[in-house]
């Protein structure tokens, strides 16, 4: 149905690179961020979710990033550290560099939004010397997420990252996770984008991400197409995500799924893609049908996105199971 | 014994001109900010503070700043308008810039700490433009602080603003607020500190900030020197702060007067100076002797320190005049 | 022996993208630079030179760049278009960028130096939106030189450019031709160089120029194994330049040749490798046998060398038989 | 009629301040550039001609500035010792920043340009810990040209030399010479244009010049306001200078004098202020009048224009009072 070869002889099962940062979650909701008054602190950004969700599943995950040096700095190491995630793979940021930061905002359910602090960030000095060979050929699978592209030196760094991954026969994962505020023009970040996904096995992306990275092509909005082209690349499996309509995967085999979303009560919508994409790589990484691992990705969304944090909210596989035996999808 | 003439045909008392900024306080203190878990939200930055301190115990303050375009920018503007401040001074950024942000550290009274976030932020983009002769020639005084000059456009802003305040007969203070983290290096900033101080009334600073705008003099670390430099060019007063042990004014005319700290139970030492600014200014405007200014000073930097915020926490006269009944000072 | 498919449908031979600039070379020479009194001005870059040449030779050439909108940058257009190379692919500046400039030093034929102007220039400003798929599947060969990866935007625009070469069956050459001085760090130019070099067909550099790309190998400095990892992507044609030891050329088939130098009076060093590539890549698209093309290349090196300008010398097929039949190799 | 006090007491006339860099002229003219095929290198930067000039005419003459450490940086040096001038002032950068260039293009006598290369240059990198308060203080008269103002840390660099010049009783000229390109906006440098003129004893510029600095106050184009502006401050003469229409110099004392321009075959325009400010200067430090000062300097101005070059074409006072004897003023 599709073929991913998890090797065997790896120590950890899944390493994040990128981005690593700190949300400022308001405290009061339903109301602009003009009135809130407290912020509570959570470990943020999409790769670190994703890694941290699959801890939270069981899985052996590790991070390669960069930290400043400062308590907020500290505060990621430490937190990673408490869930279980080898930090071996982080150095600490020397330039004065602060972390990043996204104060969120909900309105409402549907309307939410977030401040980013993204200036002078130690995320992307991460550099090609903090990437290490030895590292990547001890893990599985390389979860890859597109903001770490956004700048030097943290592009390079991602690049060596893959180039060792497929020196060692490493699964990739590409999470396009497109931020446009962090880039200079759409056309780098296409660039750049494409690079990567020519040489991933698996790559997960909303339609407007893939229609970033196809301005330069003639075919617009089809994700046959839009599949197809990777497939031509080194890509297993394709997965497009159309937000309330669910999302479909495409193989390499020629199969595709398509899955819906479950009905539950949401607080934000945040953390959906990466509760979503923590959960469904785990089931790839457990051999189950790409349908089983959908659905195990959008119950995860739902949990999440019923809850006040990203990281911290991340579910159990007990809890995901428990989920879907009382849900129901949409 | 001194000095100063406010003119009274003006409409204003004080306008500040500088930075504007967000405080994010921890709300757990006595421990390191790598265990506190959610911040509350104050307005900000020196000249802010001192501003609103001032519209506190009465005067008709101002404010000639820029905000960013976002829920930050928003806050702040409408937290000076529900302090009556006059905000037509304000102007709004539109190049993306974001509001500066202060962490705030509370270890313990004695150690505290500041976790500063000054990349790209609003306040240092005030350029000419924003500065109205106009606005300048309806107020008595003018504040000038030092952070707003570590970066073009807003340095040249404030010089723009200090040669309207010259030309129109504003009293300026010069209130140094020197942080060594906005600028480029200690030679830049004291050739800049100095070409402001030349043409201010009111100095005020501690000895170390004083030290730093010598560092090109023969003589060191002698008060006394230090003001006689100032009164070679326009100022009429000279602060010197020296912490713990109190500060000593000198005049023009030749006095001066020492002034101790109160007793008080201390939470976090950020916003004694803003305090002292803004009473000590007050007094002076209402034509009060040297040492009472200076113990009504005192008096407002004890309030403030022994309460978590700086800006929500400035005192009104009552209880300055309250806590000068029930206090001894050391 | 070697397979290059050069499209017999198209208008153009071959399209060089990427530096154009200035050389000013001393008219006094034998001395240092502080000695002479007087430059003379000659288009110059390694992939202009190479466009010339090729020119030269009598292949239809045409180039992708971006000049400054100065007299500099008309004049390069200018010198161009006398010279029968296509100009429509070039670009006009409109960021106030210079031209890059070269100053030769010519102390002795043994020592050259070169003091670059290399801030700020029109060439590295080309962009994706300057780069004409159009153009592009209307030429049998492109030229890649490596200094275009130099800076963002020129490297996105290269990497577009051999996408489209790539998806219309274009060849693509590689000239190294790594200038320290433009780049960063020497890991982040051998990300780059990577990322081109996979893609190329014939890649053109000296040992040094592969050692840096090498540095995040495990073997060092063995030819035959350079080769070897380039036969794995899309090279057919790899050739490691030895200096005064001559060059040798690896093929995909699995042979090897080696070129030796030709005895000349040399005046200078610059230009002999622009010389040798633009010559070598005439044989190839002639059809030549791989130690026939490399001869040619070695002879119009030669030729160069023993005259003033690099552009301005570029030589005739005409000239490089005389040469040859006069000559002898060393 | 002007009260200088050129303290008898120091061992150098005059030190100048700030730009150092090269001139290329076209060796043909009465053409566009384009069309140029050689350049000649001659020293320039509008305060090192004037120092040249100065020294040209018999007096002792220093320079502070910074060159780059390469051909051109060097060649500067060794040209200002062969022309007797100190170069005791002069650092070297090691941030390997270049040698600005000035290449000139002269289509006709009257439509003459020139291409600046400005990035990234070695004078504007001079920095406060360059300058020397000992050597300041064994000159007569420091020359500070506006271009050394146009960025960090040139900028301060020039500050702290006008402040020792101040305290040691030395006589400071200001030449406004303002370059557009090299200020990031007028009002810019309008403001730090006026903080240097406020403490200078003689300000020279064109009518432009002033205009621009005036952009702040409510006169506009009038000459006397001009000087009697500067008079308020630390102003002995001010020059404005009005191109063919002569000049009009003002002096503290109420005094004016106009002066005309000699007939004089012109070749380029460049050079022209330079030269009149070199024997202006030194007419004033001579003790001369006014009018006698300024015929000496339009005299130095047609002399220059007539010739190639600008620095070495500065005339002797011998060729002056040739040129004096045998000319005509229009």
């Amino acid at each position: 149905m599709y073929h991913l070869d998890f090797r065997s002889d790896r120590s950890m099962d899944l390493v994040g690179i990128g981005r690593l940062c700190i949300d400022l979650n308001a405290d009061q909701f339903n109301r602009p961020m003009e009135e809130t008054t407290s912020f509570t602190k959570y470990v943020g950004g999409s790769p670190a979710n994703i890694a941290i969700g699959a801890a939270r599943l069981g899985l052996k995950s590790g991070f390669i990033g960069k930290v400043s040096d400062d308590q907020m700095g500290r505060f990621i190491q430490q937190y990673l550290k408490e869930n279980n995630l080898d930090v071996s793979g982080l150095s600490l940021d020397d330039t004065g560099a602060v972390t990043g930061l996204a104060f969120t905002e909900i309105k409402s359910p549907e309307e939410c939004s977030i401040l980013m602090y993204r200036d002078n960030v130690a995320d992307l000095k991460l550099d090609t010397s903090n990437v290490s060979e030895e590292y990547i050929r001890q893990t599985k699978a390389l979860l890859i997420s597109g903001t770490a592209l956004a700048a030097s030196p943290s592009r390079e760094a991602v690049f060596l990252a893959l180039d060792y991954a497929k020196k060692h026969g490493v699964v990739v994962f590409f999470d396009l996770d497109y931020r446009a505020y962090t880039w200079n023009n759409e056309q780098e970040t296409a660039i750049y984008y494409n690079l990567i996904a020519e040489k991933c096995d698996v790559i997960i992306g909303t339609r407007e991400e893939f229609d970033m990275m196809e301005q330069f092509e003639s075919f617009r909005q089809d994700d046959h197409q839009t599949a197809q082209k990777w497939f031509h690349y080194a890509a297993e499996i394709v997965v497009i995500k159309h937000g309330e309509a669910g999302s479909i995967a495409y193989t390499k085999e020629g199969k595709s799924e398509r899955s819906g979303i479950f009905k539950t009560k949401v607080l934000k919508t945040f953390g959906a893609g990466d509760a979503y994409a923590s959960s469904f790589i785990y089931g790839l990484m457990n051999g189950w049908e790409l349908n089983r691992a959908m659905e195990f990705g959008s119950a995860s969304a739902s949990i999440v996105i019923s809850k006040h944090s990203c990281s911290e909210a991340m579910p159990t596989v007990e809890e995901i199971q428990t989920f879907l035996k009382t849900s129901r999808k949409e």
